[in-house]
């Protein structure tokens, strides 16, 4: 017989199936158990369609009375996209609920839990709680800052450069570890990169393999300037490329790009919080930084990095362009250190996955 | 029953028992087998000993005498610290032999395998060849180059750094990472850093644990400087400490450190190659190099490092001292790959082992 553990283990992995399709809802996954057995399992499919709990009931069916719900996330009990799924759990007659963890967006956040409760349901919250956050670690960022979930994506060689002192940067991870890439764009809303990235390497930041839907497409650019033949201005039938600078030249204006201007901080580069709050405000829940070094070290000594995707090739380059400028850190223990690291190996290079350790 | 790699493999594991003791000798390690039964094994235990097939032979005792022997190294032929080992396996009545490889000693070099066939003997070669010649890595470089197997011991932030902008170094990997260098120590001839690093660091460069007997300590100073209070002049009750420069200035004559001279190169650094050869004559087969930026570069520019210890602490330090300095590379793909990649991990950190692939 499953323990409760495996249950909510189960609907954590179903929940992972809606990876991608969901945005900017939650992932969620349900399993209904009655006697031991499960009578009902399902997980939220796609934006705007029904939630995990309701496919998993409507699967029980009957036996979903009397019947013990896991869910990775509190139930709404609110009329949004969907009617309260509060209200159709109680309708079936489940009489007991396992939960991981509240729904932190203000309008759940606890309501769903009380009204199950008011009825007389068994509540057990907290159940696998660290998996159920990591999994939703995207929505989370979003629904509690209004700011998407920012992932920086590092591609160096072993000695931490990023390019030759020529500037040369192809490739430095070979083709599996750049196909991988191409997966991660997939999954998030948006890329980002700054103008000097655009000016040097020139990259479409398109899906090439089209396995996938292509990400917005943003490029940091205080002055302005991005060259008018740029892939990224050339290669844009979707529209998906957004501009966001802090002078909007005439050039600009009819580029074809989106154009959103940000004001400049104090040393002459776009406020990254304020262009985060209009990347959320754009319904943006997550967004994949992909260089250059000048944008790699904004965002980290702004401290607006959530998570690294930190490919190491193993080649040694010498003297180069760093992974990163001055990040102001004078002794080796104020180091910014990576945890809860996941190894992955390719063919040649390695993938460190890890989220930062902003305690100093 | 096993078959013959099998055998063989025991045999390398045999071999791999006398790291440490047999230096400048290889490691050797041999089995007897006699209708499919081990009647004898044995390995070259210390330097001076006898060789492993003597161990072996003498196990076996009469059982020998038919029997077939396996080593994976050829036996040697001439009188040396011992008598021939050919000379005992035919006299034993061994009536086959494999071998994983020759042994590249001039002195041998398929003189041994000539002498068993010329005896009769069945000799067989090849068998687990890379493994063998993997093992005894430190022998093969030093007895067919009269240089001593120069190993790189890098240990540095994820993004490439040995040092922060202010200098501090302490410590970039954890104490399980540094443990485990001190064991490196305890299996290499010498430990080699430049004169900055003593500067900068002032390191010991002794086995701190007391476990393992301590290597020689070689500084590389073409200037001729050493702090005079450096512990690597203080803490040099074993006379281990030797100052390797192109300048013996008079501090330098009553220091107590060994001294030798070696010239400089036009780029006023010491002739690396020059000092590798007269480590080769003093008996020195393998040196850690351990730092800094400068003494890494030389070494690699002159394309004279063997091997590879590369820690990688997941930390990122941002601007701050390379690893390496400029090393001419101006094309991504004429960077330095490294090949045969062993992974280790240790508590936070993360180890390489690899080998330099100089195709380029």
């Amino acid at each position: 017989m499953l323990d409760d553990k495996e249950i909510m283990s189960l609907a954590l992995r179903l929940a992972r199936k809606g990876e991608g399709k969901v945005s900017l809802n939650p992932m969620v996954g349900a399993v209904v158990m009655k006697n031991g057995n499960i009578v009902g399992s399902g997980y939220h499919q796609k934006f705007g369609e029904p939630h995990a709990e309701i496919n998993a009931l409507n699967q029980a069916g009957k036996k979903a009375k009397g019947g013990i719900l896991y869910l990775n996330l509190e139930p709404h009990s609110f009329y949004g996209k969907t009617p309260p799924c509060t209200d159709s759990i109680i309708k079936a007659g489940i009489k007991e609920v396992f939960c991981s963890m509240l729904d932190p967006n203000p309008r759940v956040n606890g309501k769903g839990i009380k009204k199950l409760m008011d009825e007389g349901i068994k509540v057990n919250l907290g159940l696998l709680a660290d998996e159920a956050k990591r999994l939703n670690e995207v929505y989370l960022k979003y629904i509690t800052t209004g700011m998407p979930f920012v992932i920086l994506k590092v591609a160096q060689s072993l000695d931490g450069k990023i390019a030759t002192l020529t500037g040369d940067s192809k490739w430095i991870t070979s083709e599996d570890a750049r196909d991988y890439v191409h997966r991660l764009r997939d999954k998030v809303d948006a890329v980002l990169v700054g103008s000097k990235t655009i000016l040097k390497d020139n990259p479409g930041l398109t899906i090439h393999e089209k396995r996938g839907r292509n990400p917005k497409r943003i490029i940091l650019t205080a002055n302005g300037f991005i060259p008018p033949n740029s892939r990224i201005l050339c290669d844009n039938k979707d529209g998906k490329t957004i501009v966001v600078t802090s002078k909007i030249t005439p050039f600009l204006k009819g580029c074809g790009a989106k154009i959103w201007e940000i004001e400049k901080t104090k040393s002459d580069q776009i406020n990254l919080r304020k262009f985060l709050k209009k990347a959320g405000q754009q319904g943006i829940a997550s967004i994949l930084v992909e260089g250059g070094q000048e944008t790699f070290t904004s965002f980290l000594k702004e401290r607006l990095v959530d998570k690294f995707y930190y490919f190491l090739s193993p080649k040694i380059t010498g003297e180069g362009l760093d992974t990163f400028g001055d990040l102001k850190i004078e002794r080796i223990k104020d180091s910014l250190e990576l945890k809860d690291l996941t190894l992955k190996k390719f063919y040649k290079d390695y993938l460190l996955i890890g989220y930062p350790d902003w305690r100093n």
